[in-house]
């Protein structure tokens, strides 16, 4: 069924919702017509099922004829922390790992980034990149829209995961954990943290500062990731561990 | 470490390995010189530990210094069969399959898929897409080249996957067992296979003849993935329940 986010000035008001600015079109490019159903999600979990009832003006309005709670958020929040990958590797990352159930999109600079952000490029960016993810949450039926950010440093994001009930730094060499030791070493994870680096990896120091700072370092197994694909793997392993793919 | 296969002329015997062709040419690219290391793979899960002897001619010698098995190579076989997608998804699928352990991906057509191969294009089309195996390979350090193929129809597909000991398919609707039930159904899994649909997903006809065969109807989860993020999901979530990811 098609979704719509109550964003870009769609209401919902006693029983009857008005889509309005660029879903309006969309409603209209997707040819729906007058008894067809859609769903507009309130972007916090909540989802109204919906008929269209008036498309004659700028704005759809439908009848709202059930509200119920969004059931496609997973258990656990996780949010994905990556070193600034280059090129379009961002927009993949973002697209990839909504639909696999990230709470939260989050890119920062590390030793070995070669990308750099323009100075002033920042809010275009992160415009297009939200832009991605609230397609892709309506694709794949999400109860939210995930954010997207960008990071100051690296200690700001190690601060982040830290904060969460289960934070992974993923690490290709050294003295790991595996996820799964680190999984069942917490007993109810409410959130938790994906970090991944950029292509070169992380340095040695910064894998240290992430031991020091008691982040739990984490392997994925004998075999490299791209850095693309990494944090999705890491987080369809961590929905199944936590039976959010059940 | 660079990271070669046994392919396109290159041999090993007695300790002294050659390194021949498009290969060759690479370990140029990357500025390798006398004394440095790389690992020479048999394709069949064996590395050949080498140094760079001589490379004045047109090929590069090395010596064998250690013959060790790749531990890159998951103790479960998985083929991947997927539904025929459209533009470069394919292509996507097969490197992030060939990253996240896969042993084989297969396409296959079925009801939905818009993508139809050119008949006489197949063997080109299969000719990169080996290559982008080949090269997904090597990047992450896989022991075995994964073969990609191309079958004939879906029921092809079926039995194939029928052959081994975890045949799961992929669908969205309906009574369905979690990925979990279908892997504790299983003591001793060697061999699996993941089917996953094309754009349009499957037709109710295509899963029912699924589920005649016999082949586990799987669930994964409530959340839409798009076609070519299926396949590296579930594979990241069966590495990890079949201790892979560890």
């Amino acid at each position: 069924m098609p979704r719509f986010f109550l964003s870009g000035g769609s209401t919902v008001a006693g029983g009857t919702a008005f889509i309005a600015g660029e879903d309006a079109k969309h409603v209209k490019v997707l040819r729906l017509r007058i008894g067809d159903k859609l769903i507009l999600c309130d972007g916090k979990g909540l989802d109204y099922h919906c008929s269209v009832k008036n498309m004659a003006g700028e704005s759809v309005e439908c009848e709202v004829f059930e509200t119920v709670p969004c059931m496609a958020e997973p258990s656990v929040k996780v949010q994905i922390l990556v070193g600034l990958p280059k090129g379009d590797k961002a927009e993949t990352i973002i697209q990839k790992c909504v639909e696999s159930g990230a709470e939260e999109i989050l890119f920062f600079p590390s030793e070995r980034c070669v990308m750099k952000l323009k100075s002033g490029s920042e809010g275009k960016k992160l415009e297009r990149w939200q832009r991605i993810a609230e397609e892709a949450a309506k694709q794949s039926g999400r109860g939210i829209v995930p954010q997207v950010g960008l990071l100051g440093d690296l200690a700001e994001a190690f601060n982040r995961a830290k904060a969460t009930d289960l934070p992974l730094f993923m690490y290709e060499t050294g003295e790991r954990e595996t996820m799964r030791e680190a999984v069942n070493s917490v007993s109810d994870i409410r959130t938790a943290a994906i970090i991944t680096g950029p292509e070169g990896g992380f340095e040695a120091y910064e894998a240290e500062l992430a031991r020091v700072m008691g982040l739990h370092i984490c392997s994925m197994g004998p075999r490299i990731f791209r850095c693309e694909t990494a944090p999705v793997a890491a987080l369809s392993a961590l929905m199944y561990a936590t039976g959010n793919l059940d």
